[in-house]
């Protein structure tokens, strides 16, 4: 790995470097796009008894980076988690070097110290008070949101882990009609069933409105579990945790902050306030491989009660997790968590962090939401092209110039769902991006 | 990155080209053990607000690495991933490099074709006909499993998606007292309880007793699902398939083989028929991360039945899986997934077997068994040292010469727990093993 300082970026906070690469060269494509049936045969993707030769695997490296997405390109809008951090790159390689698994202090040293290290800077900016509390990182946002739900629900019956959902009365849990779907997901395999996850009512912004769900909770059943969306998946919205946590104390339910996508403006000092009242959740999911740009998969959650993942996920396996280790067990970490094996997702956040410092992700953060800003005002005269957004959809991944998402909401039809999350991303790239959409679709 | 002929071991297949990188050289130590609180102390590893300087970046890489565990050392040992594997690692670089996310075909079109061709290969190998079926890549073992009970319960029930568990009656599952503590912890989440999950009785090698299987399915409940286990995590026993599915058959339940560690057998010729009856199964664990040296984590769960993932998890979100995209929609596989966003796995698993052939993956795991006799012939006379195991352990971390784990099982006190994973690992490497024990214990 060749380090070089403009490559690392270190100390630079408010211009990122830009190397020559083409993954941030606007002349060349997003996306070279293919059919699937087209790419199948394309090159020989087939696996075969003997060994390639060096020249086939470069070859089938070659291509498969030629037809990969740029989600590192500023033009890439398409999905929540976008760029490409060098530093977190160079991380993400001195990981794969290192190869080796979460579950025991034994294992990996360095990585575990690190992970207690930053989800306890991470509590502390949620605000918990000396960082306090417990947490776990995840393979993405919506594991991390099924383990609130599980967390939830131990709190409330422990007995369940051993006598399953059978020895309970029937359980309700409550989010936003416009929260991510990993709440039903969640609710579903754990035994819950989606029937029992209640869609309360957003107002026209896309919040969760509060009158709704206290009426819903008193409708019956028992109240187990509220999820509150910071920054829906949508709209970005961010609905109101001070009114939601009142009603949670209230019923005594369980509070949950899905702040996957959202959770990062905690690191702003302009726009934390979307997220006032986060510190008396208790348990919050915040990814960084989105707004912050780490590379995926990071994602935490972070939770107030010490000592309660350890109860609700420990089976005692005797050949990972010996009592009479010469160490201290704290640092055995595994038997929280549902996975066995867990692969390394700290040491790149780590590092960005290291390189970046908080201020650093604070100004990539502000950038974000300045470059929205300016996006609203440019387009909020210009309106009528929502009708056709399939279709300009299609002609711009062939022509591959810029990659924007799309999709009904309610009774709204398709409408473009634009994300700005990659630091790559400038003011002439929205403007490119709203020429754009008007010129692929000026003969519809 | 750097690629040579010597690095890639292009071809090569009886005898593993070793670089001179430390983390092979046997002169290294395998650890550099310190206990936490004094890590914790020898190097700053807080997070701050200011940028840090490029020296402390590269101060801070140079620490992790030295603290590290060198699993790709011919003397670790210790767990069932081991081992680095340069084609491996060049693919996890590519992987980095091209960050991007497994939900649809639009952001992930090579991934998403090479899992399909994989995933297809490994069903094959299984000996499903024309390797039909269903599975996913998931982020490990233990979650691979909690799939195949989901699914399995799904079958049984479909209506539990929605309704839950308090709509079915009380359900029980099956597995040996030797299997791996995933299977409780899955039915833990899904709402199942661990006292559903019915430990059965192994015999001395730790297989499954077929007749104490059938008297238990006997006892009443619900009977939906039967893990059987290739490769225990701690005999590296293979329960008898064909008698448990002859059983799975008569009382129709869902027969599922977590050959999370045993499943690489598929690849051997010389060793598969430990798995004969695993093609009756309708579901079957295989991570390609343990036995087959695929960097973590890469974790399959094949399905013999198709649509039926898709049925049990999916929820439409209709902001990633439009259904008026233009393409052929069923490669997007994300809507099968627990998970939203995936980590890209495929590639390095893909890439080693397009430069290792299947008859490379075979030599790889033929060795590892060939030093596994080895080792089972050099100590079978010789015993009495199990009693002393956690001291030896103790000072082995600190010599740092070689890493292996112990544990107890049922009523045997603690003993080692050798895995043989690792394709750096040579005869001499088990003899030097056999020796620093003896060295270590002499004074005990």
């Amino acid at each position: 790995v060749c380090f070089s300082k403009a490559l690392l970026n270190v100390g630079e906070v408010e211009k990122p470097a830009e190397p020559p690469q083409t993954s941030f060269d606007r002349e060349t494509k997003v996306i070279d796009f293919h059919y699937p049936n087209e790419l199948l045969q394309m090159n020989n993707w087939e696996l075969q008894d003997e060994p390639a030769t060096l020249d086939d695997i470069l070859i089938s490296c070659r291509a498969t980076l030629k037809y990969a997405i740029k989600t590192a390109h500023p033009r890439y809008f398409n999905q929540l988690s976008t760029g490409l951090d060098m530093v977190g790159l160079a991380a993400d390689w001195l990981t794969s070097t290192a190869n080796t698994n979460m579950f025991t202090y034994e294992v990996a040293p360095v990585f575990v110290l690190l992970e207690y290290v930053t989800l306890k800077k991470m509590r502390e900016i949620i605000g918990w008070s000396d960082g306090r509390g417990d947490g776990i990182f995840s393979p993405g946002g919506a594991i991390s949101n099924m383990y609130a739900m599980l967390l939830a629900r131990f709190k409330m019956f422990p007995e369940v882990k051993e006598k399953g959902m059978s020895s309970v009365p029937r359980l309700v849990a409550f989010t936003s009609e416009h929260s991510h779907f990993s709440i039903k997901k969640g609710a579903a395999a754990l035994g819950i069933g989606t029937e029992s996850v209640i869609c309360i009512k957003a107002d026209e912004s896309g919040k969760l409105i509060p009158a709704d769900l206290e009426r819903r909770i008193l409708e019956g059943f028992v109240p187990f579990f509220v999820s509150a969306t910071a920054g829906t998946t949508v709209y970005g919205a961010f609905d109101p945790l001070i009114a939601i946590s009142d009603i949670c104390r209230k019923y005594n339910i369980w509070m949950h902050v899905d702040g996957a996508w959202g959770g990062s403006l905690l690191m702003s000092r302009r726009h934390r306030w979307k997220l006032d009242g986060v510190e008396r959740a208790n348990s919050v999911t915040w990814n960084p491989h989105k707004m912050m740009s780490v590379p995926l998969q990071c994602s935490a959650l972070l939770v107030r009660e010490e000592g309660l993942m350890q109860n609700c996920n420990q089976m005692h396996a005797c050949y990972l997790f010996q009592q009479d280790k010469h160490y201290d067990l704290s640092y055995d970490t595994g038997d929280k968590a549902l996975q066995c094996g867990r692969h390394v997702d700290i040491f790149k956040l780590w590092l960005m962090w290291r390189a970046k410092g908080t201020i650093g992700f604070e100004a990539q953060i502000d950038k974000c939401l300045e470059l929205s800003e300016y996006l609203y005002n440019k387009i909020k005269d210009r309106e009528g092209y929502e009708m056709v957004a399939p279709v300009i959809k299609a002609r711009m991944m062939e022509y591959g110039t810029t990659m924007v998402s799309y999709q009904p909401q309610g009774d709204k039809v398709n409408f473009f769902r634009m994300v700005i999350s990659n630091p790559a991303a400038t003011f002439e790239d929205i403007d490119f991006l709203i020429e754009e959409i008007e010129r692929l679709g000026q003969d519809l």
